[in-house]
């Protein structure tokens, strides 16, 4: 019944979101989408491959910012869409709880998660995904890696801001860190 | 890679069941039913209607003993399967941590949860149901409730043995408690 | 290691936090407290009796902002030290995660949590005061309630912007919804 | 309310528990000992040094069985002083949900956690000690290990059962995977 979002006043002038950033901690969702077997068990991991501002590659799950009257489960399928594309069929949780909070700050050593740009505060979910994934917009390519790939050493040196460490919690949610 | 369950010494006499279950806790998983929209959001609750062997009527969640050998999730399955049918399409949650733990106790004051044959402890899941369900074996018939009539005074009136209470449990753990 | 916060740009001057508000959703974090029992369960919730700006009263969690900088953790003992007292002795979960995520709209309809000030995304969390709690600052009184007092219809009838349901989920969350 | 427990028929004589244990699963919890800081953010993991019955030493957390018509909540304690004393003073969490679920298995290619003796489905618990943990009984020692140490190849390498992969789990849930 509560379907209805309005999302007013949704895009902020960039300077303006600038300014914001710089006072207030920043509402972020952050999902990532596994596959899952004919008993919901968690078998891959999907990574997106990213060009940063820099110019250099790694690979992220999928994050972005809550708006202004946006639930979180509309901003949690917005990001899903715009990353994997609409026929993802994502199979968000019924439960509104996050399986943890990532806190990223511009300073790297308060908790582990980092984001140069801002205080954020991410709510954090695993999302099946029972569809076709296609990369969309900025993210170069989707790779769906097992748990022990996922958790390498190869992938977590291609991995920042403590995104790594984000896919070795949510593994252990579901029961499949190795 | 572990799918394979070795289900041996699966049934056990009845008189041996009854001897074990005066002398030790019993594993059981409980499944809360529910439809969910395209948001992942709970719109209904199915109770079953079940008869007891008093004759009396009630309403019920999925409610079984796990085999030895056998793991969680295939109980789970095994239990919704028998009682909503093979074209259920459940969506077993990607996390094994059930989301709350009945303890049924002969005594009805110990808990609030209460069953007269045994003392079992039961993990609890809420599981979204994607394809058609079809009451079998021993349940008269399935009932799709929304939040509000799921815990209304009548619905509360037809439960046994504290499964009233789980079904607000559910809703609540699903943001969904009226 | 990381319990040094630079919590910096903290105060907005009032006009910004305005122009913010009508912006951004806005990061809270609720706390139910609760007396434990030496089994660790609940036996008592703890409302704070407080005046409203129309002048009228309202029992109410403790709930407030999260500053730039600052992480969950300080903020959930910043807001409990100024409503309970610094000899509250909170017993902050382990866990990072919130039992559940409180989303307040400007309008009620959208998700049952209403704040007409602004959009705010609240993580809840329930916390056991092991210590004496004197009600500080805006707070008149606080009363600690027995689960079944929660929930009567006069608790809930003195009860805002959906904190009475919040209750509801923390003593489901905890076991001892009546 | 229901803090009394009419623990009847608790202890089964051996052959009989042998008997059962070959066709039932048996229901067990699991705590890790962990110490906090203020802000109940975790600091260390405690780990006892238990003798095996083939003589080698291992690393452990505490683990065992539910007894008939005991409330898992009483049994968490129970275990708890039998392992670490009355001095220990442990704040055990309000929610009765474990934060994840232990399937031991006789074979140890099924779920990753083994036991040689039994199938048992463990409730999991990371439980705070406030007080003076003192090792008894069949413990050997204790120690407190910081995170990082508690995932080390060298400690890992103590752990039978699978119970490395249950702290690291413990350690996600909390925020303090290294």
């Amino acid at each position: 019944m509560t379907e209805i979002t309005d999302v007013i006043s949704t895009w902020l002038p960039s300077d303006e979101l600038d300014i914001a950033r710089a006072r207030l901690p920043i509402v972020y969702v952050d999902a990532i989408p596994v596959r899952v077997n004919d008993l919901g068990e968690v078998v891959s991991v999907g990574l997106l491959l990213r060009a940063r501002p820099d110019g250099s590659i790694s690979r992220a799950v999928i994050s972005g910012r809550v708006f202004h009257g946006e639930r979180i489960r509309d901003a949690l399928l917005r990001h899903i869409e715009k990353d994997l594309g609409s026929m993802a069929l994502p199979q968000v949780p019924a439960s509104p709880t996050p399986f943890t909070i990532a806190e990223y700050f511009p300073n790297p050593d308060i908790s582990g998660f980092h984001d140069p740009r801002q205080h954020a505060v991410s709510l954090v979910y695993v999302v099946p995904m029972a569809g076709d994934c296609a990369p969309s917009q900025n993210a170069l390519d989707l790779v769906w890696l097992t748990p022990e790939e996922a958790v390498s050493d190869n992938v977590r040196a291609e991995m920042t801001g403590g995104q790594d460490r984000l896919v070795r919690l949510a593994l252990a949610y579901v029961g499949k860190l190795p």
